[in-house]
């Protein structure tokens, strides 16, 4: 484990041009040209080992995973990622974690034309956590954006994907197909790009398919009813891990069902499964999932950080 | 110790109107519409409990701090911050700790016009460190942005405020006004806007004014001569954490000799004060700094945080 100082570890392992933007890594600052006519879209996530991803996680897979998380709550909204930037506290400066963990970010930033644009790195405490921190910014046309808001009683519920896979690679890190869905999750940007001007809300399923509908319906003043059967249930997976397991990031999103003909021939050409899955009802009838006979199942809550 | 839930937290302390927002906290990502003609200048900084600030740190004061440090660095790009995101990991989600953290966070915000539009909170490991990411986005109109390549050989150096006081206040915190320095530093950020086509380079104080210098001197491809005597010294500070102390957030910045009389009346305009510490060299001289007797003074060199 050679040791090399904050400079040079930047420079070795994440001092990449940045053709989109003016200046990049290395100055006080990047300075960033947004086009003309687009709204930026920001967002920060945190991640933090032992709470977020196991201590000994593989760097390469972590670095995808970090991103993928970010590029997510893009695609939830729409929106093209253009920039990063990665704040990393790590407990020791190991160069081979460093090279793993650059070579997935990377590997998923070049595959959507994200580029890195500023950082900081920092030696954490000797046996703390190592936590990764990344902004993303993105852009989407002005007024195109998805909101959370914006769901209409009538409105058709979709979902992309499988859900449930990421918690089931969590319960069973030997079932390997699960396990690629918890540590190399597939940002849906192609998706929520496409999804402007068609869906009425959307949201990302980090927390949980419950919780992140939930988030939906709170924001948009709706209730909605979800047939179970009806839900794209990755192979293996429960009904808890169905309803309340994260990490997904598959997309949620609703559209008048004017558009379901749209929405299946988008199905098509992306080669990625939409599943209507239920529909949208006035407030007053929260959240209900019927199973096969159509009574109500119990839906345990997302994951909740702070939750005592 | 009362627990909320984290999206209880996020609402009672974070969630506060955003009027330059099209969007704010709360859904995926924040909407921003930066102005036409202006380059958006981007910046994370990561802060660290028991790397960046003292274990049990007053938490109005590190809201503060956490905030200025990255203000800072707008300022020493002339940019003019206008959003922030912010990210938290927490042991405990303490309430009174977060009332106070929002306290002196909102207070220097409110006062600079930056408005918080996104953020994660996590729970970190009990026993952890207290972890602090932000972002902060600030508006430059194009081709004005302070870079810290620009120096040229004859440029006169400048630095603002005084040197040491935060180094100061670290070695001695019975000093209440050398840990003020310390704990509630000041961005530059009038100063920083002022001096847009008046500095050639800039940067601002955080790692030490030897090695914040030698990154204009090492992106410029110049060098530096520096009298000692001319440099502005907090009461009390020495000669090491003058020339290698960080965390004091003035700005170092170079100007052609023509401007001197110019930035002097910018002194007077801004009352702060601005003293010309030596003059940019032929990078063959590298960097030096002179005693009284002119002669070649030790540069302690400034903390690198994985320095072996």
């Amino acid at each position: 484990m050679a040791l090399l100082s904050e400079f040079e570890l930047i420079k070795k392992y994440f001092d990449r041009p940045a053709r989109g933007a003016a200046l990049s890594i290395g100055d006080d600052a990047a300075l960033l040209r947004p086009n003309a006519g687009m709204e930026l879209a920001v967002s920060t996530d945190l991640l933090l080992e032992g709470r977020h991803f196991r201590a000994g996680s593989d760097a390469r897979k972590l670095g995808h995973k970090a991103l993928a998380v970010n590029l997510s709550d893009m695609a939830a909204m729409g929106a093209a990622p253009r920039w990063a930037t990665l704040a990393l506290a790590l407990p020791a400066a190991d160069e081979a974690w460093l090279e793993g963990f650059a070579r997935g970010f990377f590997a998923l930033a070049g595959r959507f034309g994200v580029e890195l644009i500023g950082g900081d790195t920092t030696r954490g405490p000797a046996g703390g956590p190592l936590s990764i921190c990344i902004t993303i910014l993105g852009e989407v046309p002005e007024g195109l954006a998805l909101y959370r808001a914006g769901a209409l009683p009538g409105d058709d519920i979709w979902v992309s994907g499988a859900l449930g896979g990421a918690a089931l690679g969590l319960a069973q890190p030997g079932d390997a197909a699960a396990s690629q869905r918890l540590d190399e999750p597939e940002p849906r940007l192609e998706l929520g790009e496409r999804l402007r001007g068609i869906a009425s809300a959307a949201i990302d399923v980090s927390d949980g398919f419950a919780q992140d509908l939930g988030h939906i319906l709170d924001r948009s003043g709706v209730g909605a009813v979800v047939e179970y059967a009806r839900l794209p249930v990755f192979p293996g997976a429960d009904a808890r891990q169905v309803l309340a397991g994260g990490d997904d990031y598959e997309l949620v999103f609703t559209a008048r069902q004017a558009r379901r003909t749209e929405i299946e021939a988008l199905s098509r050409e992306l080669k990625l499964a939409l599943a209507r899955v239920g529909s949208i009802q006035k407030a007053e009838s929260g959240l209900q999932v019927l199973d096969a006979e159509r009574k109500a199942m119990a839906i345990a809550r997302g994951f909740d950080h702070f939750a005592p």
